[in-house]
């Protein structure tokens, strides 16, 4: 779009790689933003350059916030003892909005991988470790994706906690609600037969 | 995602009600921008508000750019005499990319809806009209959607520039290079029939 000169160009270009978006819908938010400057496209590059000022990393557990200590690690009432493993804060997002989990969370920040040369320190894995050791942790539920490298994470860190003292548990895996069975993967399938309940 | 800080959670909602994103897409998209700050959310703030500063519509022709007069306004090889006529922007910019029209262009800024008010006067066909009579045009394309408004529009367009001494023709209807017949929907079909050429 260099006929709109370059700083829309640019910022169509910056839009088009962010997740989810291409070209086609980086021009027609950008289109968007444009017929409603003052409403739409000032607004959000204030907001955008407001967040980027203020967010941070937990320091405990890896979470976003704007502040030392995120919302989760000050409330006090989830320190229920029980401590949820994430492998990023989308999936820690993903949990809350379940809102059945209570406890605090822990993110390892991806996954253990040999193909990309990422092993425990290059994941937050020494610090979860420590945490459990410290924090009179009695159970950890590994909240991991159900993929090759997931599973592999959720193992490695069951071992690692052996002789800890606490209880290690992970989601069930199964048929998701709403689910229909023709669309669901084999493994899926297999799964829930296998962990199947009384009626 | 309040659990993240109200300037996340505003960034968030501003950026799921652009078009193309969802409230999933818009927290995937803030993850991304959040992980990687100084390359990318620190830079795209300030592309937005920089666009922001400079974009403005052409006086001229309606499309937008950073001078009173857009670049292909300003480009004097484009004064063909031929006239473009696409309801906004972004149908501008789809044409630019077909690399096939050499003229310059007139943005509707919409088509005429009876159900929505919009009339002859809320688009800018008065402005076109004049640009007819002044500029030496020589002939009118009406490069509008095949949707009933836009063809209703282009009616009327044609009707007022009857007797202006201008040649008025509309892009041909047919089957889109690659389509498949099994996906065109019924009238693309028959206007394609209507418009058969000897092969
Ligand atoms: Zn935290
Ligand atoms: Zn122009």
């Amino acid at each position: 779009m260099d006929e709109a000169g370059p700083e829309i160009g640019r910022l169509i270009e910056m839009m088009a790689k962010l997740p989810g978006l291409g070209p086609r819908s980086a021009r027609r938010a950008v289109l968007t933003m444009i017929a409603k400057k003052a409403s739409v496209m000032e607004p959000l590059a204030r907001a955008m350059a407001e967040a980027a000022a203020v967010v941070r990393a937990c320091r405990v557990c890896g979470n976003i916030g704007s502040a030392e200590l995120c919302a989760i690690c000050s409330a006090p009432k989830r320190a229920t003892g029980v401590l949820c493993i994430v492998e990023d804060v989308a999936d820690l997002w993903a949990m809350e909005r379940g809102r059945a989990f209570g406890g605090r969370y822990h993110v390892l920040g991806g996954v253990l991988s040999a193909l990309d040369g990422i092993g425990p320190e290059e994941l937050r894995i020494p610090a979860l470790l420590e945490r459990v050791a410290d924090e009179s942790i009695s159970e950890v539920i590994l909240a991991l994706n159900a993929t090759v490298d997931g599973q592999t994470t959720a193992h490695y860190i069951a071992d690692q906690l052996e002789g800890a003292n606490v209880e290690v548990t992970s989601l069930a895996q199964g048929v998701p609600i709403g689910g229909e069975l023709d669309y669901l993967d084999d493994g899926t399938i297999s799964a829930a037969l296998a962990a199947r309940r009384r009626f």
